[in-house]
């Protein structure tokens, strides 16, 4: 694979990460010298350049997290740890129909939307308008806007749809949206929700619970970090210590 | 979504969980009483039904995660945290070709082959030819096999195989995979290994490094479940402490 | 030092681990054979001794944490992590002034004895009187009941000391008995708690702040176990994921 | 108890701490104004004050771990949560004689000083020369000295004492010491080791087992500080996410 005129490109150069377009006869500014566009137009991904001032730097074809990672933002993004668990604890697979609320900038939209393709189907919701600006934004960037319809709104009022094979949250009171989101779902649909504090995860199992969900699971993942050196590897000293929450459940009759 | 005559389901009873096909006319004995297949067809998923001995089950749709716990086995299984980290890292995505290496019982596979959907690639390779078998069976019974090429064989010898976007390995020595599969692959290629212990970790990040990949990252998830109760909310007491750690890192020219 | 008629030891015999007293001329019977105490009188601590099945086994002065593993028990006994916490964080050291409340069957109680010493005190309560009999037995074999006194009675109704410089909790409800507890307290005490769930915490935390407390701090140790093999090192596989929470303060005028 | 001219206290101003002498007559400048000392003398501690510009603080008796985190350093001091876990896994008690390399700046010296009590010894040791000088200045301003004999050595030579109950060991290279420490221990000395590495925990091991120490231990420690609020508690984002590793040991004959 080549890199082409319009081609975006992950660019790693020294310990920082830029994702940019490539565009003929441009040049992109960095804290090492500039880029000149032109230079990497017709060499392969993942080759080695220079910048104006000497500095080496690798072009690769961005990741979906490389992307998500370097999204405008109102909010914080969702991590990929936590977004990683949600897809498969909600069995987000092709085909299928998703409700997402607290698009936020649409981290999570954009992984849901490539997954579930063109025969699926995500209705992203947000009660802040800006959000869903951005959220449109990020992922007509990434192409992947034509199986995702936005829309501004506050899902704990219930929504309009039907047969939602998975429901996403990532609201403020997730176990306010329960009950009105009920009767939009499949009736063994997943439910997943992302949560900060330990009193919205215990709000929304409780909620489920008496919404007759099922196989209910609470749960967080903590990801460590390793410096490799050769005899000599370890966590890394100091990082991220806490994200959020998962709550998963099964939806029943 | 109804129940029908040859829809697999998941049975949650008690705090056991089955997976089985529906089958009309047969039973399913449990340790609560049978389980009258006939009974379940017609009616909707998410439905609660009794034993014969009057214990009340609910029937779900089986999630990916669902089968595969359930998959046979002649290896231990990877858990969905990893597996989760090794799709969402590794840029697993509708259309890629991936090499897989140390399929084990087909677990990993299986998520692969679901998001990179007819028109990606998996080839599964693994040493031992009973795993080639049991992954084909678990597969097959998912439909998941028609894009997936399975092969015995030790991919530290090479493999036959070119424009690979992403390579993942579950091998007891992934390090010997690294060079004889860089040709193999596209450009900037990802790569994602799977290994229990520390040494390993350190021996592949070499190897990475020495083979001029970059982005390389070493990490592994501890994933805590939750027992939650009104105003009693805690980790669970007991559990899985450790199962691996994830390198993943980018290939490049 | 060696092993004497009458000292404690501790055995190590396979992957079991049992603290007796050595007495001439008696037998303790284990699953591998029956130990002759007459056998270790004379011998140094740290050697091996075999028993009367051949089965070889090591013999110890047993550590403060090896007694209070094998403590009689009422109820569950608190962990070394989070005991080692509870001792630093509450400043206790020798000639010091403690009240302990929820004694449970003394493990807690053991620690801060041996480190108060003679000229120090440790004021043990318990509301269930079995576990104050318990706690007395477990501490009179280790000769650590003289500078102990220890009483039935529920600390969220008051206590009639003073000038406690560190006040240990292990209670349902910590939070209640703060404000009781402050008069007894020296004006700038310490005061440490554990609890298993995370709304126990709040509640403490809120109520040390009502109570003027300062310095509040909240925190679990997660302990990790290791399995350390030549060039195959790794965390161990299963083990407990959770024991409890520990908040620490500082009283204020 | 009364601040007095010459005591040691702890000042909380704002979301800062600092220890500090109080001298009759003193001013003490912070970010937030300066403190009159002499304002201080006479009253208890635990009591409020105001800096010169208004700014509320409290002064409290320092406990040794707010000492140990003032301390003159020139190396990493070793927290809080590691510390309390290689005193009770060392069983380090009154009267015991330790022999501790790697003092650094006196930290874990410190601690195991004042519980050792003046029945107890502490022999320390550093290859450097500066180390031990921190260390004794650290230690006398605590009044811990007297217990504590502090030499410039490498232990990894060998050290001239005997009947040591525990040694403890922060050290590069630990394996090293594992052996011509030997026979200077008690038949069934306790052994403690902090390393920040997982591969120096591997070697301790391994040179273990060669010496034929036994309950041979490794393990780390997660600390997970919590932010309380009512109705929203949860893990800080962000902190330390690793230090080192301990690993614990009993000698044998």
């Amino acid at each position: 694979m080549t890199i082409q005129d319009g081609s975006d490109v992950l660019i790693l150069l020294g310990d920082k990460q830029f994702v940019i377009k490539i565009v003929e006869g441009q040049k992109f500014h960095t804290h090492k010298g500039y880029i000149d566009c032109s230079q990497l137009i017709g060499k392969p991904f993942g080759s080695y350049f220079k910048t104006s001032t000497g500095h080496s730097f690798v072009a690769l074809r961005p990741s979906l997290r490389d992307y998500v990672s370097k999204f405008a933002r109102r909010t914080q993004i969702i991590y990929p740890k936590d977004a990683c668990s949600m897809l498969l604890w909600g069995d987000i697979k092709p085909g299928q129909r998703v409700l997402e609320a607290g698009t936020g900038s649409g981290a999570l939209t954009a992984y849901i939307a490539q997954i579930v393709g063109k025969d699926g189907k995500v209705y992203g919701y947000d009660v802040n308008e800006d959000s869903i600006k951005i959220t449109k934004k990020n992922l007509e960037r990434l192409n992947l806007l034509s199986n995702v319809e936005l829309k501004v709104g506050d899902v704990t009022q219930g929504v309009d749809l039907d047969n939602i094979d998975t429901v996403v949250l990532d609201l403020p009171t997730p176990w306010l949206a329960v009950k009105p989101l009920k009767k939009c779902l499949t009736t063994d649909a997943h439910f997943v929700s992302f949560s900060p504090t330990i009193n919205q995860v215990e709000k929304t199992v409780l909620a489920l619970k008496e919404a007759n969900y099922v196989r209910i699971e609470a749960f967080e993942t903590i990801l460590r970090e390793f410096d490799v050196k050769p005899d000599a590897t370890r966590p890394k000293t100091l990082g991220i210590t806490h994200t959020g929450y998962v709550v998963s459940a099964r939806n029943c009759v």
